[in-house]
C-alpha cells in the first residue's frame, strides 16, 4: 500500500492514486533499463518470427496474381504495425509493455526486473 | 514488298523503308487485335507466373526479418514493372511485342494472326 501513497509531480495521476507519477513520468534505474530492453527486444523476436511464419503460410498458399500483390499490402501493413508498436522511448514503453502483455507477447516473468510498483501499473494498464 | 511501298504519314520512318508507317502508327485489323490480346494476356500470364513461383521461393527461403521486408520491396518492384511493361496502348504495342520476344515471354507462334510486315518489324525489333 505504501506504493498508492508515493508523491509523483503530476497532476494527472488517477483518482486511485492521486499523487503517483504517471507512466509517462517513469523513473527508469540504469537496471530497470536493461530489464526493458530485454524484454522490448523478446517481444520483437517474437512478433517477427509470427509475421514471418504467417508470410510463409500465406506466400505457399497463393495460387494467383492478386493473392500474390495481396501478400505485398499485408506485409507492408505488418511493416507499418511493427515500426508503430515497437517504440522504445521511455515515455510511451508502459503503453507499449501493456500492450503486449496484453497480447501475450510479453508475460509478467519477462519483465522481472521491472520494480514491483511498475509491474502492478502495467497489470492494471494491460486488464 | 508491296508493304515497303506504303505510305505512311510519319517523316520518322527508316532509312531503310522510308514511307513505311512506323509500328506507332501501325493499323490493327479487328483479327490483328484479337490475337494481339490473345498474345499480350498469354504474355502477361507467363510473367505473373514467373513472379509467383519466385515469390514462392523467395519466402519459403526468409529466415529474418530483414529478409521479410525485401521480399516486400521486390513484390513491390514486380508489380510497377509488370504494370509498367504491360501497356497494351496500341501506340507503345510493338515496342511491348519486341520486348517480349526479346525475354523470350512471347515466341513468334504466339504472335500468329498479325500480319507477316508486322512480325518482320518484331522480329527486327526485337534484335
Amino acid at each position: 500500500m505504501e506504493l498508492k501513497c508515493r508523491q509523483g509531480e503530476s497532476n494527472m495521476a488517477s483518482a486511485n492514486s492521486p499523487a503517483r507519477a504517471t507512466p509517462r513520468e517513469w523513473k527508469w534505474t540504469p537496471a530497470e533499463k536493461t530489464a526493458a530492453r530485454r524484454a522490448f527486444d523478446l517481444a520483437l523476436s517474437r512478433e517477427l518470427d509470427a509475421v514471418l511464419c504467417e508470410a510463409k503460410e500465406r506466400a505457399a498458399r497463393i495460387t494467383d496474381a492478386a493473392a500474390l500483390w495481396e501478400l505485398e499490402g499485408w506485409l507492408g501493413e505488418q511493416r507499418r504495425r511493427i515500426d508503430h508498436d515497437f517504440d522504445y522511448r521511455y515515455s510511451v514503453l508502459p503503453m507499449v509493455f501493456a500492450s503486449l502483455l496484453r497480447s501475450g507477447r510479453l508475460t509478467e516473468d519477462d519483465l522481472n526486473g521491472l520494480a514491483p510498483d511498475k509491474l502492478d501499473d502495467l497489470r492494471r494498464m494491460a486488464h
